[in-house]
């Protein structure tokens, strides 16, 4: 799972969390946000910093990993869950990133998948880096996008693969709602 | 598999092709585009009319659905067969949105993807409908990732359900290849 996030023990309620201004400024009176709603939470809290706004459909895959109710929107608990996540992945990016171009090269972006603890083959990665790349380099925002499908499909994968034997079997609808929602 | 592009017969070669204008406005000397390039491209084509540009993820599985060499490119003719798909589901979506608002609802994306023939239970149909939906309606751009998607993982997985009994294995590279390269 995703680690909690840090450091607001000392805060009684979520109206004191240093996070909820950002969060409440955009989320409606169900205290939920949809996918354009988190994109415009995540540019004013500027946690892409000097990389550009998120494509609203890396917004889609971030409520989609956390979406336990599948109602394609996140309440605050499962925000400060995304920031956490985004906020090592943004410091990991940034620790590759380091001419601060905005842009990794394939070979660290290998690497940093390799450190994830994911054991995929040269082949599919050869295939799975060009796909997030643009001119050969890979930006953040696609790094977001690729480390939320690795980690939503291993997942979906892991639940299916019951025998742990690395091969899991999927009935056509299951298949296709388990991609589909993602 | 798509209909080809229609009506161009009476052209000897590519260079008269009325598509080839735009096509080449964008290809590097390879002859090839990439998902930038072709976002470029179909937006200066005007195919999308009165909606908005496509976002660069659907440019991308627009690529993936027809890139057979894996390149994340599309030649020139592949641009012709995504032309014809493109111009159908315009022309099927345009039916649907009587009141050229630029969207449809979920009922009659439901009939629409019935109508193409896919076999998808409720279930899953309801989750899609959502994952597709802003504020409860569909966009063309939205529009044409879901059938991009959906026809992509259908014959994916038709591909591996050899028996056709409507249940496919994966392996885990195969599977995270298979989806993280759509």
């Amino acid at each position: 799972g995703a680690p909690g996030a840090p450091g607001y023990a000392g805060f009684p309620g979520q109206a004191q969390d240093p996070l909820y201004p950002y969060f409440s400024a955009v989320a409606g009176q169900d205290g939920q946000i949809d996918a354009d709603e988190l994109q415009r939470c995540l540019t004013q809290s500027n946690i892409s910093g000097s990389y550009k706004p998120f494509n609203i459909e890396t917004c889609r895959l971030m409520i989609s990993m956390l979406d336990r109710d599948c109602s394609c929107k996140m309440g605050f608990n499962e925000f400060k869950e995304l920031w956490a996540v985004l906020s090592a992945w943004k410091q990991h990016f940034m620790t590759m990133d380091k001419d601060r171009s905005g842009t990794v090269d394939p070979e660290e972006m290998r690497q940093s998948i390799a450190s994830m603890g994911y054991n995929i083959n040269p082949n599919a990665l050869v295939v799975i880096l060009k796909r997030y790349s643009t001119h050969g380099m890979i930006a953040f925002d696609d790094y977001v996008a690729c480390c939320i499908k690795l980690r939503t499909l291993t997942d979906a994968f892991r639940r299916r693969d019951q025998s742990q034997r690395g091969v899991a079997s999927f009935a056509y609808d299951d298949f296709i709602q388990c991609i589909m929602s993602i």
